[in-house]
């Protein structure tokens, strides 16, 4: 008790027993839904969880709850049968295994264990039984259905095509079933995953390299593409693709390790801002296609990314941006070489280009990295073209989705006349076959995640 | 009560009521320990387990119960207050997601609604309320630690350092903690998880398709490594190792799509014979090292093979036969090309070698396909030496096993003096460095699984 006692008196003016007497009683807890903030336990240990709308409960009349605990789904009751008083009933829930770091057992362990609540502010506070604890919950509201898939995308027919199919292959019994092992999900990254303009983010680093190297290369100034690059000329230096950015690659990190890479990445990537937002370019990843990965992962699909991007240039950051790790990404790469040095084993990196993961080197990315045909496939650019297609001929129900850059406004507008991720015969492709093509400007709510604080 | 009548009245001359009296009482269900052989509904469905000793019971003593239920284990109680009458506590048991076809959602659903069992011929029979249906179990013995791990190896220091060194990465709070993200297990092949002898499967296979094409191939009969193949001289082809195979497959698989491939593979896999044993090659596996992959995985780890043999050779079997999925295989390869052949987009395979992935291009196949160093890494022999080398220099807590051939009785023992799977300065490496060594002759119950039916 002496743990809620003291927190409802940090609440506020209320003594403690007052704050629990002047509860809201059963009938306003009817209809709502909250999300949660934080856990605080008893020995002063505390959770928040980074995504608040991943675990949820849903009070709904008559007595029946639904909870969003993570990765899982669950299904109870509830009751309170005097003010401040409220017991939840045995709940059946999925049994995904959610990933690491989910707080899915810590919910799952204390539901059952609530024996009181307060509403305060706006806020939900439940107390475990013998102080174990508090699980502070903040309003999801009554109009939004908490817990349903795709938030930021609109009720439009690329969000319902995308929902129907995954509910096909994944529902027992479906003639459409596929089991999970082959739900397959791949990515394409710059353009569809995280913005491209005004270049790939790939480039913006690879510039910075090139300039802070200049003074030990005076050849540069003569020799393309580093002179576009030193005199500043950038469209001359888009033009140059992401083949002129892995050649200067190549120039920058040749005889560099792969963890000296890695740091090199990890630091740039980290200080960076984006020259139109100001905003880290880890935040410049489109939000509604965050929650697509959450739904297919939930649904039991293992996402990966299919990207000319470099492997390595993205195996830094995309576990924490996408929750795609490192073993699950598939990009260009050049060749690497096994050496000791100094007695300890290192991967050093060689100028040979092994794989150029574009156009139809797309498919032999995927056959070498997965081994399996994708059931679903995500891009934005003529560059995918060949993976949607590859895609799309395999057996059984499948998926192909196209991007189409339409938000001059809240994002940029591009398709058949633009050096970066141009969009021209894919898209023809897409209208005649029946791919799933998405308009960023009409079908999506939001482009980037708020804001972080 | 129908259903456990009739089956009662099938079992024996015993009437079901009297079989029902005569049911063995609780004290010698005590210390009692079985393993799973069939689950039977009423609507006549049956399921049986692949590996019944995945789902089962230990009913020990004061009423304590534990439960293997494939991927996770539970506590419990059982209680039996006269004879014929069992019923069992709530569990508490893992929450792994098991692989697909696993029945834990069936027995984790059933065991709370098991109302009486009968003790038959070294079998327990559980029967479900209301008809439900009848779960058939054979003894596990008493001496066996039931649903202890790694059954098949004996308790000599190898399956001690395994057992206390994933115990030390997977106990929350333990210094050495690694979150499940990095717990990567990479294991060679040949001659790790199955036979290499008295050649690499892969070679077998590659002679077979050599054979069937000599005809069309007159030129071969003076053209190495053919002409040994087809005078039968299988010390010169074997001299030729894993780069004289590849180079047999490039010769008759050049021009052949990704999936006609895979067909070969899987048709030939299914009906090939190792010579010695006469058994399938993918029952040449080794038991100890499945109950390893299988500890590992329920453990939290991902487990990849990283091979010298072909990655495609590999992918069409290595499912079914390790649980290790085409996305997690890491092996030589050859380059593709993708086409449109007849309006149909395929990936054709070209003469050109993409990867060794054996000696120090393991090291480069691990980076490139996981993008993680290995937390634990199995061999047997010299090209596994950069793999563990590779592995053991990581940060933190680390783990380097070889496996030794030393059994000439059950299997076959070579080290330093042999053409296929040579172990010499590997091993020299691993006593120096205190890598752990498996004698198979010493440290396994058993090599091979049991004859399938």
């Amino acid at each position: 008790m002496k743990i809620i006692l003291l927190a409802l008196a940090a609440l506020g003016t209320l003594s403690p027993l007052t704050a629990l007497a002047q509860g809201a009683d059963a009938a306003t807890l009817a209809g709502t839904s909250w999300k949660l903030h934080k856990i605080s336990y008893s020995n002063d240990e505390t959770h928040a969880p980074p995504d608040p709308t991943r675990y949820t409960l849903e009070f709904k009349d008559e007595g029946k709850l639904t909870a969003q605990i993570d990765c899982n789904r669950g299904t109870g009751t509830w009751n309170s049968d005097a003010p401040g008083k409220i017991v939840f009933g045995p709940m059946a829930t999925t049994r995904m295994m959610c990933p690491p770091g989910s707080l899915s057992n810590l919910v799952t362990r204390d539901l059952p264990a609530v024996t009181s609540y307060v509403l305060k502010e706006g806020k939900l506070f439940l107390s475990l039984k013998a102080d174990g604890g508090i699980y502070e919950y903040a309003s999801l509201g009554n109009s939004r259905a908490a817990g349903a898939p795709l938030p930021s995308w609109k009720d439009s027919s690329p969000k319902r095509a995308i929902i129907a199919f995954v509910e096909k292959v994944t529902t027992d019994g479906s003639p459409d079933f596929v089991p999970p092992s082959e739900r397959i999900a791949t990515f394409d990254n710059d353009g569809t995953l995280w913005a491209e303009q005004p270049m790939y983010t790939q480039l913006a680093f690879v510039i910075d390299q090139v300039k802070a190297r200049a003074q030990q290369h005076p050849e540069w100034e003569d020799k393309e593409p580093f002179a576009s690059v030193l005199k500043g000329d950038l469209k001359g230096v888009a033009a140059g693709g992401e083949k002129g950015a892995l050649a200067m690659l190549a120039a920058t990190h040749t005889g560099m390790t792969t963890d000296e890479f890695n740091k090199s990445v990890s630091g740039w990537i980290a200080t960076a801002r984006h020259p139109k937002t100001g905003r880290p370019y880890t935040e410049m990843v489109y939000q509604p296609m965050l929650e697509l990965l959450t739904y297919l992962r939930t649904n039991g699909f293992k996402t990966f990314i299919v990207s000319g991007g470099g492997i390595e240039f993205m195996r830094p950051w995309t576990e924490k941006a996408y929750g795609i790790p490192p073993e699950q990404v598939v990009g260009s790469s050049g060749k690497l070489k096994y050496e000791v040095r100094d007695g300890t084993p290192v991967l050093v990196k060689l100028p040979e280009i092994e794989l150029i993961d574009d156009h139809a080197g797309k498919p032999v990315g995927i056959q070498r990295h997965i081994g399996r045909r994708p059931l679903m496939a995500f891009g934005n650019s003529d560059g995918d073209q060949e993976m949607l297609r590859w895609t799309a001929a395999g057996s059984g129900a499948r998926f192909a989705l196209l991007l189409h850059h339409t938000d001059a406004e809240r994002e940029w507008a591009y398709d058949r006349n633009t050096h970066i991720g141009k969009l021209d015969k894919a898209l023809d492709e897409a209208v005649a076959k029946g791919w799933t093509i998405v308009s960023m400007k009409d079908d999506w709510e939001v482009i980037y995640p708020p804001e972080s604080k």
